[in-house]
């Protein structure tokens, strides 16, 4: 028979779901931007010699129920064990309702880092309970709103110390009893920048005088629980510093780092209801004296007022790339964990003290019973005190009882060769524990409930924690839910509207590439668990780098730099390997454009390298003259350039061949920044021309969700030559390791495996496409009220820049007025003054639907609008909507003697009539918060003040 | 070594997450309620003569972590297969972004009917697409918003032509290629009633004048697809009416039962995006021509405007049970499937009109491949044309091949002894289109792609349908995620407040409770899949019938019924083939109180029973003396007694005993009604004090979701005698099935399951008694602004009834205005004017913390406290806060000349300052919708219009 067929593809992934323009939109984009086709647009914009020539192909897409059955197929091929190997990651139980209510939801998950803090006052108050949590376990004054991992927290500590101390020393002395990651990260941080690391017993080996600081882990690796003091005492008098690793759950029964006067404390909160995910991503804290809080590195959350005196959260002391003072600075991290730090907040909060002090002590118990039983039958256990982890000395049969553990479904340390560690957790069992004295070949069941504790007498913990009254608050699942909604709904995020972040390409995070992290095929795997319990996950791993090195053009990928600085540092460390394996350890110059990203000065420094300062031309380019200038200069010892592309002002420069020819002439390597790879995928690939080496970032390009403030994720891709120096496995011998764990935040890769195989290389590349359509479509729209800085040719690559100075000049409105004033209009603000100042950067993403664009466009055109009613002296010039913004529902209610209406106040344009974001607070005062520091939360009696 | 532990109990799920108060709140709210202590309490309020004098219990309560891992076990029993048994049931995707924000979020099911317009916009707006959706697909004029299953919207279908039909005959014709389990639930429906039931074929065994209705499969279950034009016609000549069961998937291509001429269409949307769930819970459609729409049951959202004349929804035309003309009812239908419909209406949007065509092709195509190999391969392939679903002859290999089907995964249908049928769905993939050749003895490559249609070229489709823009959104998953959280933020759950409606136990549904239901082990089973692949779901029944045995002190449960109406209506089923299997068939008659639900009335007279009414006393008891004077005077033909425990009133009555015996005496049956079974649960138990059956309400008592209005489940359960009696299953020949699928809603057993296992005996009873201190809290906090009616001895059970007659006397304020009001407080409503005009029933459930108790008190004492400032003078009469409530944003920014502030209108005692709930409009206009009655989407310019 004859039949009419549809032509629509309803599975096809990246053209239906991922990318937001449907094709009849993009028709009309393509006419509003003045192009004949999509491919002729690229054509205009991404120069011919640095073109990919043949399409990128992988084979045909899979479809959202294809890669959940294929996800399937690889998480069964992961063993899901008991692990019990401790070593800084441990069996933890997620609360159900923390999550499906923030793991899972994408109000928490899909927000940015809470830069604009009006409509970040739900995730603040998280990171603030965060703060408070860990300043009360560790006893010390502030503590920061978290890092990446503790390996790297050991590595930000130690920097820490040496800008600290009075000590003058160069070395820094590590406790042996320190995880061997942790070690690890510490070596490689400190010897790149020429420091010596000292590891031997804190009690016998450590000479204070000698070195600027010194870290002790507690408990120890093995078990151990040292007091401290005295020997903390002993560093001070040299002028010395003193860090303590310590286990935040331990910490609930055990003296405090902070009573036995440790400078800093640094730590994992895994263990408080993160799942171990293979390694990560977990929030690592960092807690300091109040005479370091200054120097602490990372994010710290801040209590201010709003314009109305309201208390309004904010970030302090703020460290992000663009405030980096650049070329002196000493650490490049500008990533936090948020989402993961969130979690442990509400864990804290779900338990309070009373339930976190009850879930060690159980833990605790179990372990004194395990030790009992494994004593009773002859076996020596170390130490004589311990918290939840005891170390046996078994001699031959260490293999043999570990695999016999292991046929019990559960995964024992091995120490040394003759010897077992065990870290019991919250979800040990009897029969756990019965298993355990099987594999050690005891016959005992687990039912002597005398409650016998072990903790070592003068270091049980006397001081309270977690006295305020939100970990007191009622921990029914009601109110812990409705806890939970009521921040999530101050926060305005992906799921409500668009994030037009300039260089953070805030893109989709589709749900079907999320499901995968809740299963506990891949949530519940240790990071050192036996490689043939992972097979799923080495599939996964193999697979995504076989795609990015075909994305990418490079020959190998290394998965553990755990953010984008970190991927630019361990880049800055591979070249810097390959340098000295070929005898020219000596070349330490890097040449960056005054252009670049503020983490990649401090990168370079971080590895001991000089940075040379290389100029820009008015239109934004590099100045070649003074790029060669500067290289021939250097060339003796050129180590390494830092190139971003397309550049940091999104122009895709004609010149970036050159660059690397020249760079390579000079005996240099290659460094691309890959923080706008989303302009490239598909079209132009780094290692084709001329590159060696480049971080991607995961969390931009390839779909990792923000997290409000992280999770991220930074591979580094490197050409062949660069393969044997990229970063070694924290748990060998091979050295370089930049992060605790073999392949970084492991599980969240998942995402954009499932990206890439949901969007097929061809998906790909007409993702991005879109992106360079959908930024040249603002641009087009908006360029009249807006002068478009950096076109070429009247084009933009996939962001573009918004001149707003000229408003300054006019109306005296600050590019801060049209951001908070974007908040009335329901979005989130473009990226503020950078790279130019006074500008505001502008990045759609692909994803995007063509409503959602001109629904911004519609707010900018009214803000324009509103800044030339001000010129003309139709609104005040102070008394208005932009000075005012963003307006709250305070105002609405309060007297009104404003010149302008109530309704011209709360809907400008763009902004939903029923549906329209409320900002809880006004435009929050940055200058009374850095003058009033309060990083933890504050007690109730000041709300009252607050409130008067 | 001394050590001092910690007294706490993380992991106590009862105690610490599912039971709101915490002990510390208890010892406060014992005080104020003057007992004490709790078991005290209860002694005064729960009648010493049905005490239950042994704790239940069945062992130790499981933590979160340990149903987990019961559930994951069980889960591991279950085998996943691909299911192409068809028969009403197929294999669907459900598109994740749907999974995520709406199937496994709070805010869509954890939502109450939307009773209350005004809070409900978000659903409304989802089920009035839905509503489109149907009326469109079917081209009939109306469609409800969703019934319980294909099969009772069958048996609906068929009352609803035998009340409009002007054919006065008693037969019903039915299809015989309806599904079996059509036919099954139609009979039991309708010999209940004594009308007859005649299946055969249309087109030779229909005899128009003899039945006074029909219905037709389309397609029919073995795949035939016929056109039903004629036969309509000869059975409207007739007088007689016509219903067609069509499947809405295959309406997109195949001509719609409205353009045959068909009064009514029925089916089910489960393929809509909806898991199999082994039975349910799906959403079945009923759509109906404009002159039966006031006789259509079930609820239907309707078009209205707000106080402000703004565009509103609303439930039009309301069938509840309150509403219901009790005597009168021939349905007692109260419960759709909300939660489901709202799945199903976004697949839609999700898909669009083309999205849901291709589906449909590709289904086909894929359906005439394997038709064409089987014929190949020399099968005779039944019928000719087709959709889905076709019947292969296979004589007596007809075993063999559906087990070498089953060992390549696949369930194929067993059709009589000597024919398969295969229906295809949207998962069906080529490599499933050789593996069922291989079961046939096929070697055959599924690639020949060439296009072949087999519809029957008579019966495509020309028509348009889903034309309304919603359905041509932007479908990227950026936009379609915005909206479903726009939808979701317009209305108020009980993730952001308590539900304090009386008689709907709207306690907390946990999340550990619910998150099983999105694994493929549940959701992806056929209901009809062998019993070999179904043994964890079988595990789960027999021990939920266990437990519940236990609870109620049954011996047997059918968990048939899904929904609580159709458990009454099962139970009294079962009664009434108790009586017949004695000899006793001619009672008839069944005592019910005025003070009964409406349900109780309606269900009686569905099963063919006299209803006779017994009075109430003054303080709401049942009379005594009447009802032992109505047994008397019945004795020879009383069938049943009808009564609720606690009563309706929320009373428990000494005499419940007395009036079982009575009953008995007079030679019937007790039927207990399970609605206020929260003041029981280990207690007291039904079977222990004279009731034969009782209906549990699992979506109240046990946890279930009330999913914005579904799904419920009402299993019932009997003492031994009336055990054989118990509904039969659908697909076996034994008679008497109420719904479609052998076990109901099955997978949302599993949340009642995993309570049980969460709270143990010992936690489900503690929950009884702080379910009943949490109503006397209430009660004693609020009985000098509002009188408590039915109060025993100053102790009411688990709800309480709030009396506002005399603000209608003394301020005009009328119990709606107190309703509406408390929305500006943050708070759903509480039960109105039901049992009694005038009032509200307040039940908190155990769930609910002090915390937020108080909030509703303050918001009570707020709303009391301006009815006096009324009385005194200090408000306005007729503007007034109360008058006006809800307040919307949309009041606050207009011009304000009300007699009373802006701050007074919105921040009145209750409600959150920061986090306030808003509603998205004002009061809705219930006459202008019932006189404007519009039932699917307004086109576009309307919602001009309404701007105006």
């Amino acid at each position: 028979m004859t039949y009419k067929e549809t032509a629509y593809a309803p599975y096809d992934f990246a053209n239906r779901r991922h990318i937001g323009p449907s094709p009849a939109e993009m028709t009309e984009m393509l006419e509003a931007v003045g192009a004949p086709s999509l491919d002729a647009l690229i054509d205009q914009i991404v120069p011919d010699d640095i073109r990919l020539k043949t399409p990128m192909t992988w084979g045909k897409a899979l479809s959202e129920q294809g890669v959940l059955a294929k996800l399937r197929s690889v998480a069964d091929k992961n063993r899901v064990m008991t692990s019990f190997i401790g070593q800084g990651y441990h069996g933890t139980v997620t609360p159900p309702p923390i999550q499906r209510n923030i793991f899972e939801n994408p109000a928490w998950y899909t927000a940015y880092t809470p830069y604009q803090p009006e409509i970040s006052q739900g995730r603040l108050e998280a990171l603030l309970n965060y703060q408070t949590m860990i300043a009360d376990l560790t006893a010390l004054d502030v503590a920061n709103a978290s890092l990446l991992d503790e390996g790297t927290a050991a590595a930000e500590a130690v920097a820490l110390c040496q800008r600290s101390a009075k000590s003058k020393a160069t070395a820094f002395f590590v406790d042996q009893d320190c995880h061997p990651q942790t070690i690890a990260v510490v070596k490689t941080r400190a010897e790149a920048l020429g420091w010596t690391v000292v590891t031997g017993n804190p009690f016998a080996d450590l000479d204070p005088a000698a070195v600027f600081g010194a870290l002790f882990q507690y408990p120890g690796t093995y078990g151990h629980v040292h007091d401290f003091t005295d020997v903390i005492a002993k560093l001070h008098a040299a002028g010395a510093l003193a860090c303590v690793a310590a286990d935040p759950l331990a910490l609930t029964v055990l003296k405090a780092p902070g009573e036995m006067g440790a400078d800093i404390a640094i730590g994992t909160t895994q263990r408080f209801g993160v799942p171990m995910g293979y390694g990560g991503p977990h929030a690592a804290y960092m807690a300091v004296k109040d005479a370091l809080k200054r120097n602490m590195p990372g994010r710290i959350v801040g209590v201010s007022i709003d314009a109305r005196g309201n208390r309004a959260y904010r970030l302090s002391l703020q460290t992000r790339e663009q405030h980096i003072r650049r070329e002196k600075a000493t650490s490049n991290v500008c990533t936090a964990q948020a989402l993961l730090a969130v979690m442990a907040s509400m864990y804290a909060v779900f338990h309070g003290p009373e339930g976190l002090k009850a879930i060690a002590e159980r833990i605790h118990r179990k372990t004194v019973r395990l030790a009992n039983g494994l004593e009773a039958a002859g076996f020596k256990v170390e130490p004589a005190a311990f918290f939840d982890t005891i170390t046996i000395e078994v001699g031959a049969v260490q293999g043999a009882i570990l695999k016999s553990a292991e046929a019990e479904g559960i995964n024992l340390r091995r120490v040394g060769t003759t010897k077992i560690g065990i870290s019991l957790d919250e979800r040990a069992t009897r029969a756990h524990t019965e298993a355990i004295w099987r594999a050690f070949g005891i016959d005992r069941r687990d039912d002597d409930l005398s409650h016998d504790y072990r903790l070592p007498q003068a270091l049980v913990r006397s001081s309270d924690y977690l006295t305020h009254p939100v970990f007191h608050m009622n921990r029914a699942e009601a109110e812990m839910t409705r806890y939970m909604r009521r921040l999530a709904d101050r926060d305005l995020a992906l799921d409500r509207a668009m994030i037009p972040l300039g260089s953070c390409t805030m893109k989709l995070n589709a749900t079907a590439e999320m499901m995968a992290l809740s299963w506990p095929q891949f949530a519940d795997v240790h990071p050192f668990a036996p490689e043939t319990q992972t097979a799923g996950y080495a599939e996964m791993l193999r697979d995504l780098e076989a795609k990015l090195c075909l994305v990418t053009g490079y020959n190998a990928f290394s998965m553990q730099p755990n953010s984008g600085a970190q991927g630019e540092y361990a880049g800055l460390l591979t070249i810097q390997a390959y340098h000295r394996a070929r005898g020219e350890g000596h070349r330490d110059v890097c040449l960056i454009p005054t252009s670049a990203h503020g983490t990649n000065p401090a990168s370079a420094q971080m590895v001991g390298m000089k940075v040379v300062v290389v100029r820009v031309a008015d239109n934004g380019d590099i100045d070649l003259d003074d790029f060669r200038a500067k290289a021939e200069a250097h060339a003796a010892n050129l180590a390494a350039c830092m190139i971003t592309y397309p550049s940091t002002h999104g122009v895709f420069e004609t010149t970036v061949r050159e660059i690397c020819q020249i760079t390579h002439q000079h005996g240099g390597q290659v460094y691309l920044d890959g923080a706008n790879m989303n302009a490239m995928v598909g079209l132009s690939r780094p290692g084709d021309i001329g590159s060696d080496v480049s971080h991607l970032n995961l969390h931009k390009t390839f779909a990792i969700p923000h997290g409000g403030g992280g999770p991220g994720m930074g591979p580094i891709g490197v050409k062949a030559h660069l393969a044997p120096y990229l970063p070694g496995n924290p748990m060998q011998a091979d050295g370089g390791a930049v992060s605790a764990a073999p392949y970084g935040s492991a599980s969240i890769l998942l995402i954009s495996w499932a990206y890439c195989l949901l969007m097929g290389g061809e998906g790909l590349t007409q993702a991005t496409k879109v992106a360079i359509l959908n930024a040249n479509y603002i641009a087009s729209r908006l360029k009249a009220a807006y002068p478009i800085l950096y076109s070429a040719g009247g084009r933009v690559a996939h962001e573009c820049i918004l001149d707003t100075r000229v408003m300054k000049d006019r109306a005296g409105v600050t590019v801060d007025d049209v951001a908070k004033r974007l908040v009335d209009c329901g979005f989130h603000a473009p990226t503020m003054s950078w790279p130019v100042a006074g500008t505001l950067m502008v990045e759609p993403t692909e994803s995007e639907p063509k409503a959602e664009l001109d629904r911004f466009i519609a707010a900018m055109l009214g803000i324009a609008a509103e800044v030339e009613a001000i010129v003309e002296g139709k609104l005040d010039a102070e008394d208005n909507p932009l000075k005012r913004a963003p307006h709250t529902v305070e105002d609405l209610v309060g007297d009104w003697n404003r010149p302008y209406s109530r309704e011209a106040a709360c809907f400008p344009a763009g902004a939903f009539r029923v549906d329209k974001y409320w900002s809880p607070v006004n435009r929050v005062d940055n200058v009374y918060g850095d003058r009033h520091l309060i990083c933890s939360c504050p007690p109730l009696e000041s709300y009252a003040e607050a409130a008067e």
